[in-house]
């Protein structure tokens, strides 16, 4: 019973998720034109309720497994890989302090995400050191420049990273929305995910309390609170896979209806032509090996994370060359697709007002975020050498 | 309780398949060298236990089901494909009269098979209209040639199909071992698949008994009835799968132990250098693809077969779609990775005793079974048009 | 002697082509944003003296064969493929009246378009019937819609084809630009090629001369009167070539002067790494290998052009066929290589500042002009069956 | 007048090569199964006059250039890659003096090669380090073990490579078949490349005077005194190419008598097969971009090759990112053509009589010689920092 019970709320959430991604697909060539805040995209994520979806049900959430959640992050990219990236992110994120914050912070976070229905974002990225921490008094100044903060503008929750002098490791802290002194500096104007709204952030001495830096004075050790890393790699690759399923559908919607067949194949219809039938059962076959690959990790990942503190190192290595593997061959399936899809339905699909392009351009840049050959060198030195990423 | 002590058993199975196959594997090359019968393949089958693994417990088999059974196969092929395809066939024949033979038939079969621990093998191809069945009495008399018969000249069940005169559906049956008048025209040699002894069989008035036509005279009808041919196709992709694992392997093996850095690769060992590493890294993501989309259709044909004759035409088809989807990206998957194992080991690697060729020419033989191409254009086909295969 | 003043000659063009090419390639992004009227472009090719490249010595032009004058298509599409496609387009229609006009009309119009430096653009596309001509006295009357008018808004001749009632091949006319009743629906607004300016035309009864009607009322018959569609399609193949040169190009400058080397990569500069070498290697080879077919097709082209009117079907469809394998051949390598430029330029080159997306978007669009699939059917179908196409 | 008459003398090899290959095509299935000495082949490249190839004219041989050369070597390895490379190995020989001896050598080796009709073979590969050379008196003494040792036990010239103590440079040295002392080991068995007899030699203090070292005691120095390492490298290309036509005239001449059409695709005859037609398309269309390809680099080859001592290290450099351009490209053409045929021929090809196999088999052997990923970084490293190979 109890079982049916669960299976039945996760297909709501699906559904839910469905009928959002109906609902932002029509308006995404639009959105993706005027590039600028994904305000309508945040605000009806909050309305269909799936903002606390990973948020434990003893927290007020609902409580979705990784498993269920990244299927829903799929979903939504299908409409556009900006909703994708932005949701995937915010997700991650609200887990955040379960894995590398205290045990309060944990409680907290996770509670006030359901209580308050709030949406997340952040601007982590470690290999940019131009933002500064500095004690003062029993709290903290933040001062500097932090670029690729997706979401950020718009979220009620804000997690950064900032570098105290002469110490390597990074202080990771969340934000409230009102906090005084972070700017956006409007700059984000790219080929794709253009609706995120990833601008650089200038901070002017922003303060920071010593209960909102994750787990200060002594984060979490061990295998669990690095592990989201992993999962926000696995979250990219449903995005990726999501991108790609929305321009299957959306070449074969045009196809049905508008490709017209070529002089001489010989047949009457498009949809009877031996090479674009070939063609499609070819982008969907790699599509179902990506999407296959990647649900295997997402179910190893899922199994770690019950693991929870207990997950061992080898354990956490086990599952990264798995969601490196399902990555690395989702980029390239996918980028594979969103090239072909216009060779089934032909010269007109090329017109703007269709929009076709934004896959490839969304992809082309989220599949960007680190190389795919480092990728696939930690998997052969799993495979060749035994030695774990 | 009983969940835990099942696990168990497909466990012990499985370590059965992994020992037979290490055994196997350290005779494959000279196998392969010598081709002809397989008779020790069968010998170590028959030992080991595995040959009534899909018999229902009911009749005194393993029970296995058939995602089980397959990974059995995959295991088993690993060793060489020759006895992947032997077994994978058989597996298919032992369940033969469940889908398309009579009430008796099934039982009968299923129970002599497990109670005798017998080994099957077919000639069945229906392209190949050359053998004939006349009516004799109460009983019919067949005659003619039929060629592919893979492992029959060892097998205690052989099965055949036959066409009678002005009849289109060729009548199925099964004989033993010891009927009079099958004669092996002994002239299989081929570049791959080598010991599966796939010879032209003639058949001089050999007798068949009415009870030994399968279904006979009213053969079931409904989508269950030629469900096996689906089960065929899968099995088919998980010795392509088990082929692939193999070399995959062995060229491991042989990197670690006996490839020589490039000189000019700055590196002091094989298994450091960048290329060598993404390449394992590569060839690991695309075989891990196949594997997991392999995975998920048995699974589906799993469902499927629990339905027995409950199972309906679309749901069929459906399976039918991801089935050919598995078979088709195993097979340029595998292909790709049997030859580019050769690169991640070096030019003596080529030297004819480590018989590293021999996973290409196993797998370019099996793979051309028929044509991936149709197989695309029937996926393509129910992509875009929703037409079931 | 004169052998080396011609190579001079050549040499001189090239040279213009190359400095045209680099003042383009400038203000390249801007144009694509802009899209509109290509104005510009056009202007400088007047000026630099480019446009009666094809124009034989004796009618006053430069006298360029085709294997040289697809070189400077080639070098033009460096800087964008729409400039790529209205020069190609233009050298093509100079040569149209030589083909497939009468005497007086090859004369007049090389003349012409040396003498008054003139630029053509056309609608011809015969699958598109929507414009009609019929007969007024002893001249014609067009009326109708004629789609992808590439350039011709801003063409000095401009190349149309139309349909008589009851008669199956079209006539092909050429009205200069202040012919009254021809307006543009300024409707072209693509994710590609967007400054050809490819619109809609309307025909509101405008006025055809009988000498305007090419080959009126005789058109030429045999293999050279409709060689100009085999010359064409390897125009656009050199479009591709340069798109992709002008992509690999600008990727190596990004690539030395902002590409960050990765994290775990051990060398001090994205210059040296393993894999960045490596694509670069592989991206360039595989332009290579497109440009040397191209090449060969290039002087088979221009064998058969100096033979005239004495081509043979059997030569022209032999040209033919390397002309499809070389389309056919860029079309992948250019797609793959502006696709993967983004891999050894890293996250930040996806800004839209820097527009390194048109190259795909330009080649995406120019390569669905006709079914690279059909292409390599026919070649096929020469080399299996010695059919021409 | 001169100039036809040379193009006549051209042709005239070509058709003798033609003619050779196709006699060793019709026992080349036989020959690769027996592997052993390539005694038959060498007997008949001498008999058809083609051993002096490249000796110049006014040493008494034919004169040719390498352009020339190496598509003899192309024609050649149609029949088997074997005779492709010992013959390509052998004009390679036969102009080693010309770069790397004294002008006595250069003339004594060209002159007696042509005189006698002499037959060259080696075991230099500077990475077997084995052999060592030391002086005795005014000669040299030579013992240890050479691997590789391609054609050697046949050959009338013997060229080695040996190590002196404590100096690195190797001597080179030729020496003639009856010297005594050195044995072959006779173990060359591998999967492919059969008939290259490339065994390990054993030497027993063998002699070796002083004037049969190349060059002794100062060989020349400059770019073009290793000129021959570049040429062989594009010697090798040329097999690959050769064993790929050779491939696809074997596979097409089984389509068009053997092949059935597949049971569904709707056409009478294998030929008219959609897919297959496509599939001969696209890997004609591939070998013909790696042939133009080669071509190219075989031009600037020549052209290197005329300035002989006045070769500079840029021209040389350039020369070989040509050439290893076509070598890599070439590899992954081949390999998958020679994969690819069996999907146009179907499954019965794969029968052992007919010995497609063989064709894989001999290019995955010889493409191993270095390796591809080095090569192309190599490249990248030139295209992106214009650093020579």
């Amino acid at each position: 019973m109890v079982q049916l019970l669960v299976k039945q709320e996760s297909k709501h959430w699906i559904n839910v998720a469905t009928s959002l991604s109906t609902e932002l697909a029509a308006t995404a060539v639009e959105r993706d034109n005027k590039a600028g805040l994904p305000d309508i995209e945040i605000q009806r994520l909050r309305e269909t309720g799936l903002l606390p979806l990973v948020v434990p049900k003893e927290y007020g959430g609902i409580g979705a497994t990784w498993a269920e959640a990244l299927k829903i992050v799929q979903e939504l990219s299908k409409a556009d890989g900006s909703i994708g990236q932005l949701y995937g992110n915010h997700l991650n994120l609200t887990a955040l302090a379960h894995v590398s914050g205290t045990l309060e912070q944990k409680e907290r976070y996770y509670r006030e995400t359901a209580q308050k229905n709030l949406f997340w974002a952040n601007a982590i990225n470690t290999r940019d050191t131009r933002l500064k921490i500095t004690a003062e008094g029993e709290n903290f100044r933040v001062h500097g420049v932090k670029s690729f903060g997706t979401g950020v503008a718009i979220a009620d929750f804000r997690v950064f990273a900032a570098i105290q002098d002469n110490v390597e490791l990074p202080l990771v802290f969340i934000i409230p929305k009102d906090r005084a002194g972070v700017a956006s500096n409007q700059d984000w104007d790219n080929i794709g995910q253009r609706r995120t709204d990833s601008d650089t952030f200038t901070f002017y001495d922003v303060l920071v309390k010593t209960d909102e830096i994750l787990g200060y004075p002594h984060p979490p050790d061990g295998a669990f609170s690095t592990f989201l890393g992993i999962i926000a790699q696995l979250t990219k690759t449903y995005v990726y896979l999501g991108i790609a399923e929305g321009a299957l559908a959306a070449a074969k919607q045009y196809t049905v209806t508008q490709t017209k067949p070529w002089i001489t194949s010989g047949v009457d219809s498009a949809t009877q032509d031996p090479y674009i039938l070939n063609h499609y059962g070819n982008l969907w076959a790699e599509l179902q090996a990506a999407i296959s690959l990647a649900d295997k990790a997402a179910s190893q990942v899922q199994q770690a994370w019950d693991k929870e503190v207990n997950l061992t190192f080898k354990e956490r290595g086990e599952v990264a060359v798995s969601v490196f593997a399902a990555k690395a061959f989702a980029t390239r399936v996918a980028l594979n697709l969103t090239t072909g899809i216009f060779e089934v339905m032909g010269t007109r699909s090329t017109g703007s007002k269709y929009g076709f392009d934004r896959y490839w351009r969304d992809l082309r840049t989220f599949t960007l975020h680190d190389p795919v050959d480092y990728k696939l060198r930690d998997i052969g030195n799993w495979v060749l050498n035994e030695e774990l990423p």
